[in-house]
């Protein structure tokens, strides 16, 4: 594995280039947009993520003499493009949607003022980190409203590729989640981390009771103990006979949780650890955990459901040439016309528009329209001249985005919150 | 991002280590095991992927002064254990199903012999990789059949994590697709790369005809060119009139293709062009392959739907302990009795049972139970004391893998290759 991401695209971007060079139209300024034609899986809304760890993989952009060789030997571009290749770098203007946002169909999530050489190179990045990170913080946020304030831990390293396990658990974090139980995760963005035990730690041991024995014994009692590998009720008992009063929690994996956890809540009470708490894990989403609501389940673990989507695993998000600008300085909006694929030309600003604080409309001013009144701006500056905003990099710039999800979540209508699949929670309007 | 692939695990994995460490059962010879279940989404078979490539990142699995200050300032595990795992490297023996094998539910696809506490630690990763590839692989595979024989390009790298697209284009290609978009895994596993254009080409230039001039100038007539930026009868005119005769071929990525794909045919034959081919692009899955199939379409790519599993995105495998020995040096297998979640507990070996050639049932052989007969071996040595077999790493591998997967399928019953949901194509059956 390379420490480049010049190789993480489509092969068609540098015979574009390639062939743009040829006809001298590499140089021309150009204005490329990233957006969704819709939400997926009908959602009310969308959450924004991916950007910070974005503007790192633009940073490390660069054809060395590892990928440049390749490129060589597979004949994919010519000796000139390779020349141009090596001194390569992003040098263009990025701006775009702020980490943790909330957006809409039509909401221009990234915009990229380059001359088309540069720009075209990034379309596969820019949508691989967006249309991955949104899926998985956009399904992340339903779970969180579902939830209704009872914290929720992200689970599901092993049901992604194992670098997307990482970006998984980053989104979900910006999305509201607590906790996630991916290391990486914590030491590259530093987003807290939990864990419990599996079902081979107690298998280990002779029996139940000296598995969660040496598990407070190393952990201490606020530890987490797996109750459910043999009998439920026994495995509440010896739980508590290990852990005492003071056992921070124990973990149902399988079974009816719907029932299970009011007759765990029971038994937990009864033996005097009214303050264990009850989290549970099997299969969640955001459907499930608002059935659970209404039982005395403390904490919940999502594995597949958000690193997957929750059935909407990839965002939706396309890479669009927009604008270019004329040789006389002027600039010509350029759009397709196909059937069902059609695109909005020109550059593009767009708005939140709030009444009382609350999201009434997207409104997006196209090329030099005016911005509407009562409203907020939703583009920042992400990079300048090939130079990242360093506010949105690292940690700091994944606890910036988290505070700013919350921050746009809450001006949403109600009607935001359904799980049921419909109409975006507001509409998106185009000012020309 | 670090090379080191320590930390792309689950946080319980390292405090189950710790608690082993502290009462002493870190060395307990055990036995692991990775399998699924059951077919993701009806399937009647999956396809093993991932196998070279985990390999690999068990062979980084090394806690560095990186890894290990960050665990150490988390106060994730105490001292003692940091030290194991400063010292830390897989030393047991791994045997599974070769990489493109053909599986069932229950399959043991990777069993890992090795102390408890080198065996735990790899159980994130070892999921991680199987469950992503193996999803896109079985995916793949219901394409490739569907696709009748005409080739289909893997294009989907936008539409999925930047790191979990070189893995999607490996495991389509070991599927039986012939080519990728993406760059990396060209330079990295040696699939076969391709390309096009994309619709922002066209819009750069003037008009259409000099951006196929362009494009034809620098990447030679056998170019393919995207015809339906704006009129799709235009579009043919100008590929024709750019490409001449010797035109490779035209990619259709909109509109209703079971109608246009005869239209476009009837008018590349009508201008001279009958070698010119016909791709399309436009949202396929196995389903819309089928559909296409009595068009005269030359070649398909395929996006989203292959790289996101085509409704499944994660092969639902877990990993188990299912044997560990005792003190006496005998070996007891374990399982977990959880309602719907019952493991068949033991070391297994798994053969599938031919009649003329063909499988008739996956037959699994549980400890020491004896071979049936006329039944093909499914498990290979893949690590031996920590050493990978080599001839499964690299390109030599993912070539070795795509050949044995073509031999697998063409063992299976005609049933195993219907598109609807429904029984595994062979039923699956443990000789204890």
């Amino acid at each position: 594995m390379t420490d480049s991401t010049a190789l993480l695209t489509d092969r068609y971007e540098l015979t574009m280039l390639d062939a743009a060079l040829h006809s001298g139209a590499h140089e021309r300024p150009c204005v490329f947009e990233a957006f969704g034609r819709s939400l997926p899986g009908g959602r009310r809304y969308g959450i924004v993520a991916g950007t910070g760890r974005l503007l790192e993989l633009i940073e490390r952009f660069r054809f060395r003499d590892e990928e440049l060789e390749y490129l060589r030997e597979a004949r994919i571009v010519s000796e000139a493009t390779l020349a141009w290749l090596a001194d390569f770098r992003f040098r263009g203007d990025i701006r775009g949607y702020r980490e943790g946002e909330v957006y809409f169909p039509g909401s221009p999530l990234l915009v990229v003022e380059a001359p088309f050489g540069e720009g075209v190179l990034l379309e596969t990045l820019i949508l691989s980190v967006l249309n991955y990170d949104s899926a998985v913080a956009t399904a992340a946020a339903r779970m969180v409203s579902a939830a209704r304030g009872r914290p929720l831990a992200e689970m599901g390293s092993r049901r992604t590729g194992e670098r997307s396990a990482v970006a998984a658990a980053r989104a979900a974090y910006i999305a509201g989640f607590g906790a996630t139980s991916n290391l990486e995760a914590g030491r590259e963005w530093g987003v807290p981390t939990m864990g419990t035990a599996a079902h081979a730690f107690t298998m280990l041991h002779d029996d139940e009771l000296s598995a969660f024995r040496a598990q407070v014994d190393t952990l201490g009692p606020s530890t987490t103990l797996l109750v459910d590998t043999y009998d439920i009720p026994t495995g509440v008992e010896n739980a508590v006979r290990a852990g005492g009063p003071e056992l921070g929690a124990v973990r149902l994996d399988s079974g009816d949780l719907l029932t299970l956890v009011g007759e765990v809540r029971e038994q937990l009470d009864a033996l005097g650890n009214q303050r264990t708490r009850i989290t549970v894990t099997n299969d969640l989403d955001e459907n499930a955990i608002a059935a659970l609501a209404a039982t005395p389940v403390d904490s919940f673990g999502v594995g597949t459901s958000v690193v997957t989507g929750s059935g909407s695993p990839a965002a939706g998000m396309v890479y669009k040439l927009v604008a270019k600008q004329l040789d006389d300085g002027s600039w010509l909006p350029v759009e397709k016309r196909s059937a069902h694929k059609q695109t909005h030309g020109g550059s593009k600003h767009p708005y939140r528009v709030l009444e009382g604080g609350r999201a009434v409309s997207e409104t997006i001013a196209v090329a030099a329209a005016e911005a509407p009144a009562s409203a907020r701006a939703l583009h920042v500056p992400l990079m300048a001249a090939g130079v990242p905003e360093a506010s949105a990099m690292g940690p700091d710039g994944v606890a910036a985005a988290r505070e700013h999800r919350g921050q746009a979540v809450a001006e949403l209508p109600d009607r935001a919150f359904r799980l049921a699949a419909g109409e975006p929670a507001i509409p998106t309007v185009y000012v020309v």
